[in-house]
């Protein structure tokens, strides 16, 4: 089957976002990290979990997609993070992205009331998209049950890709629940439905089930070698890729991610405006950054280019 | 123990938000309910959960208070929801509420992340705090981890109530754990810290353990009765009244709560408008009304004067 027409590549980035010493979100230096991971063919899914989109104001979010555009950076390469717990929010980011031209946009269902009905969040999916009725929309649902506490069914999708066939066309799982993600490209696979994993740790099993990529976490920190397995996934040392990717994950995953990414950033690049996190996440103390670099060095892992 | 200094009373409704045939809260009927709840001298904690208030714009929250201030409510009956997972959002609501004179504001922690520090936490309510840096600021600690999970541990508390002695005065705790709602009472009443209950059911225990009141969804359906309970608590027929207010409550919570509350305004004020409900929530349908009806019928309640 062939996947829904996009500009976007295999792998993207939740971009990590830099805040000044205000606070404040820093667009200049957002703009300079998008740049290095295009360079590496990750695009830019800004405004995701890692992101700490949901500890910006709508505001915020919608001030700081605009300078990045204003920037010249491409909207064909991003897919930003569009999700909130009210209807009129998400709209209103919803369409400042279609707006911007972005090539799509990764929605979380509403996630502050619980165990709520499949027809209460095809009713909320409904509002945005005929709120918007913008023939250009693309949007991706986000499954990330761990932090939002609220998923999709697969008859929810089901509904959904029935409803508006041009509009919700694909996925991001992070679920984490291999079972999940290959039971839904299973279902909707013929649909053109385009399924990212997570993270590069199912980016193998993803591609060979006929998904697109990943969006993950470290593709903040290892973009040239995520976006080189997903281009040559079918060579005969990719297996091998996989693992070595793993390991350098593993690093990370095994501290609070957010902060360990930042605080990476921080180091290689220079620049230690970097570390800096909104509550209620905290930076790595200096012990742990230190023992986080011991790890790194450890296998061998850095980053340049930053 | 003398409690902090409040012109709150010690029962009030997270008043429901109706919604207007274009989807918007609608302040004109919104001020009605709350001036009949008032006539039962319940209070005003607008922007609760049972407000829908996370499924309203930042905007919309504000425009929604000030149309209730310009109303002529009085402010001095209110707790607004403040809420947020974004701190900057929780510091433009908090603002605004104590601008308008609010009596306290009732604030969630950010639930977007979970098994965040306390450290994290801290941070959070102290940027909050700091930001407004208001001497009238009183802000009550919304415990509700069966929704938000995210909760606060006494640890966090104490160190909330110990860097912010005069501002930080309160909870409500909709835990619906009495171990949790009794330790914390045990610990922090001598500090004058006021505990509101999560709901009615344990209205009777919090007031013998030194607590203040409660916060709850019911008190939006049968307000005279609380209030009345919550007068008289030291009467000899209390323990019988507090079995009464149980029986009615049970009625609507073996339901969608927020659905069941805005049917029975909407039968009983006979205004149909008030069923309307933002997704992801869903109205309650036909049958599942006339099943509340006949049960609130068999237990002979009705409500009167909306």
């Amino acid at each position: 089957m062939a996947h829904h027409r996009s500009t976007l590549p295999a792998v993207l980035a939740p971009v990590i976002t830099p805040f000044d010493a205000k606070g404040a979100p820093d667009a200049q230096r957002l703009a300079r990290q998008c740049r290095w991971l295009l360079s590496h063919h990750v695009g830019l899914a800004i405004f995701g979990t890692n992101s700490e989109a949901n500890s910006m104001s709508v505001t915020e979010r919608i001030q700081t997609l605009q300078a990045l555009i204003d920037t010249g950076l491409p909207a064909d390469q991003m897919m930003p993070g569009s999700g909130a717990c009210a209807v009129t929010d998400a709209i209103t980011l919803t369409r400042a992205a279609v707006e911007a031209g972005c090539a799509g946009t990764l929605t979380l269902p509403p996630f502050y009331y619980k165990d709520v009905s499949d027809d209460g969040l095809f009713a909320y999916f409904a509002t945005i998209i005929e709120a918007i009725a913008h023939p250009k929309l693309q949007v991706y649902l986000y499954n990330i049950p761990p932090v939002a506490k609220v998923g999709f069914s697969i008859a929810l999708i089901e509904r959904l890709i029935k409803a508006y066939p041009k509009t919700v066309v694909g996925m991001k799982d992070s679920s984490g629940d291999w079972a999940y993600t290959e039971s839904v490209m299973q279902a909707f696979n013929s649909t053109g439905f385009r399924m990212y994993a997570g993270a590069e740790s199912f980016l193998m099993r993803t591609l060979r089930a006929g998904g697109v990529g990943c969006i993950s976490a470290t593709a903040n920190v290892n973009p040239g070698t995520i976006a080189g397995l997903a281009a040559n996934w079918q060579q005969p040392n990719a297996d091998q890729q996989q693992s070595e990717l793993d390991r350098v994950r593993s690093v990370f995953q095994r501290r609070p991610m957010i902060a360990a990414m930042k605080a990476a950033v921080a180091h290689f690049s220079g620049d230690p405006q970097w570390a800096a996190i909104r509550p209620p996440l905290v930076a790595l103390s200096p012990a742990e950054r230190d023992s986080l670099l011991a790890d790194l060095d450890s296998i061998g892992f850095s980053i340049s280019g930053l």
